[in-house]
């Protein structure tokens, strides 16, 4: 079924204990719809400035990703960031930010965007994703992520947003800031009791955690791997994977959840082991279908 | 098959954010022991000064554990341990500690206790836990754990004993500590490289990573649980999970491995739901096999 995702298109510098990328492409939606487009067609939504270095339709060719939701915007610049990870590299340091074009009004949505049935709505500000959710027509699926600013200094609106969506997807601290409570379990308890069917709490190097509504819960460890480059996209990698499973099989039922968040947990897996895209320029279906089973075969008791 | 666990009786303070609870039964043998009593019977080895409040024979009434190697120490006094938790309970802040009759001599290994079979070493000096495999006639399986303070000042009789077991158990950040490399599964596997046979890196409401000689892994969450009332013991429980199971079973071969980290996790799951031993004097065999149902249940896919 049809996949929308929006999110950030950034020009990245990032320094890793094993060496540094300046000005490459990241950015939400880049990472997120590489990692879905191994699963299902996306369609592609995020605003460039006109001083854009990369050519989108060259990263994604060959894939089915739809960029007619890629503004150019001249007059405009790009969004910038600069990042920085050390020790256990589970925690981004932002070094530098320029926000540029992300400050400003958000891509239009393409008429034939409207009909989208799986969304997937990258951290940004919450009251533009209840605008985006608000011209869908017949949504089955609404997933969106958040971070500790909106958590901080928008609450109402995330309030309102939680509201709206079928999913939320959010790491360990953020999850912990929204609720006050340190208990991950109690947390995401906590966070079902404001809107969302379910919710994924990401923790990086831990794995995972998806609790729903009716009481499920599923448990995930990370991949364990020590081929750890670069974590920058890992989590919108994961939502990637799981966003484009399930709208590749057209399901939301808990099995359904609970297998995208494997393919989630190889897919950010992947992506950690190179700078930038790197990886996923070289990764291919068979490397993350491997990967699931090796995973299966390290937890089998 | 015989286990015998050695390690230390403490008059405990704790602080949590669900109470407090003082001068109560604590210390890493009686932990061990109590876990590891739902599956084996337990050569028990440890010291108290004439000054403990506890009766410990009725502590383990009714469970097979054999307390030939409890010493009252007459004119010593009792190991004290006061800590508190706080934010998400993953660490202990130590508030005060008097080592008494720690820092004297070890407890005498009963003659009766020295062909064990199953050995479980809890964190002491390493030197001290040297001298105590030197004693054993016939060990098939020795395990040790260990803590920041041997890895800073006493790194060498460390080395020397990590030459001498088979497994060592310990928590993320010993691990990284020990090693100096951040990344686990890489922290692991240079563990490996100084001795053991397996290692067994504990990552509290994270779950565990079994890493082997032969490069074969495991990683499991933890169960995911909102009642978390004292993490106490937490460490000492797992270990006695998995080494009761190990020594109930007779075997050490990768899938008993296994298997024995997943009671492990099972008995710290318990462990944490009351203060002190609270938990372990209403858990029953069944609360652990349906737990292990449960968490089989929860990882699935």
């Amino acid at each position: 079924m049809s996949l929308l995702i929006t999110g950030s298109i950034g020009i990245d510098t990032v320094k890793t204990p094993f060496g540094t990328a300046s000005e490459c492409l990241g950015g939400s939606v880049v990472y997120c719809s590489m990692a879905a487009s191994f699963f299902s067609p996306v369609r592609f939504m995020g605003v460039v400035g006109a001083d854009c270095p990369f050519d989108l339709h060259k990263t994604f060719a060959g894939r089915p990703v739809d960029l007619k939701g890629l503004e150019v915007r001249s007059g405009s610049k790009t969004f910038r960031w600069s990042g920085s990870y050390a020790g256990d590299m589970n925690q981004a340091n932002t070094d530098a930010v320029e926000l540029n074009v992300l400050a400003e009004d958000p891509p239009i949505m393409p008429e034939e965007y409207k009909d989208s049935e799986f969304v997937f709505l990258a951290n940004t500000n919450p009251a533009l994703q209840v605008a985006m959710i608000e011209k869908l027509s017949s949504p089955k699926l609404i997933v969106a992520d958040t971070m500790n600013l909106w958590i901080e200094h928008t609450r109402a609106d995330l309030m309102n947003m939680l509201t709206k969506i079928n999913g939320l997807v959010l790491n360990e601290g953020e999850a912990r800031m929204l609720t006050g409570n340190y208990n991950l379990v109690a947390a995401g308890g906590e966070i079902l009791e404001l809107g969302p069917d379910f919710v994924v709490i990401k923790k990086g190097e831990h794995g995972s955690l998806l609790l729903t509504k009716e009481g499920r819960k599923f448990v995930l460890p990370a991949y364990p791997t020590a081929s750890v480059v670069d974590p920058t996209g890992a989590g919108d990698s994961f939502a990637g994977g799981m966003m484009g499973y399930l709208a590749g099989i057209g399901k939301t039922d808990f099995d359904s959840l609970k297998m995208s968040i494997v393919y989630g947990t190889c897919a950010a897996s992947l992506a950690i082991e190179d700078f930038s895209l790197g990886r996923w320029h070289t990764a291919t279906k068979s490397d993350i279908e491997n990967r699931r089973e090796e995973l299966k075969g390290m937890m089998s008791f």
